[in-house]
């Protein structure tokens, strides 16, 4: 059941906001622990989903957002391509599990990405398949915007960029 | 899914070991922590469990293990009683899901109580529906037990030691 996760990770996030005075560093630090969740929920997650090898980055990002978010989340964001390089991708979630209970952020807190531990997951969980990628916030309802928004960037490989030089 | 909550506990725990040298201090903060989180947990619980009043000590002890238990952590303790005066109880757990991605305590952390938000979550609920009591781990596997085991007791309710007295 989810609302033990939810409240949960709520009191993660309040104890985080006690021990770091800054909002940046408490982004940091959510961000680092859901790198080192995702390092290890990859297995879990392909163990469980049975799921091939992506051949793209879009199949990668449909992945995430349907098998992934469903099976660890309840929800099911939906993927839009926002380059042309066809490198970049958002989440969008219409409907964001982790802040059920979480009316508003205080004032002092208004640069806190109260989720960016999901971005940690999803950037160790993809570093373990061998894709580095960045993955913001770019939109947050908890903020204000009209949806929650992940952005994911896939970085070229370093084979990639060296057969280009070649 | 269990798996990213587990971790995420895990990644609460390790930050409060990191902020408080003693395992009693992390002890006691999991133990608030958790009590915060069943203070509003049981307005779900209540919700989604539609059970009935429990009409004794037995009944409530046998409705956490079997219907709360199963329902946030899916694992269902046993319970016995151990108290003549039947106000103790303890639920026993062969497995517990909440230290599936933990190997053993490192020996610095001899006296951690890795699960004690459990106990606050109990402590928690338990208050909101005018029960007092007192939640502790008696064994633990991961210091080595045999099993899991944690004793809830009753407090006497005011109205009762007042009836008493008369």
């Amino acid at each position: 059941s989810r609302e033990l996760f939810v409240l949960t990770y709520g009191a993660l996030v309040a104890q985080l906001c006690k021990d770091y005075e800054k909002d940046e560093d408490v982004n940091t630090c959510l961000d680092r622990m859901g790198y080192g969740i995702g390092i290890r929920l990859i297995d879990d997650f392909l163990a469980r989903s049975a799921v091939k090898k992506c051949r793209s980055y879009s199949e990668t990002a449909d992945m995430i957002a349907q098998v992934a978010f469903k099976m660890y989340l309840g929800v099911t964001p939906s993927v839009s391509c926002s380059s042309a390089a066809g490198n970049e991708f958002s989440l969008i979630l219409d409907k964001n599990p982790l802040v059920d209970f979480v009316e508003e952020l205080p004032a002092e807190r208004a640069s806190l990405c109260y989720c960016n531990l999901l971005c940690g997951v999803i950037r160790g969980a993809l570093e373990m398949v061998h894709l580095a990628a960045e993955v913001t916030f770019l939109q947050d309802r908890l903020k204000g915007d009209a949806v929650t928004e992940i952005g994911i960037t896939f970085l070229r490989k370093a084979e990639d960029r060296k057969h280009r030089r070649n």
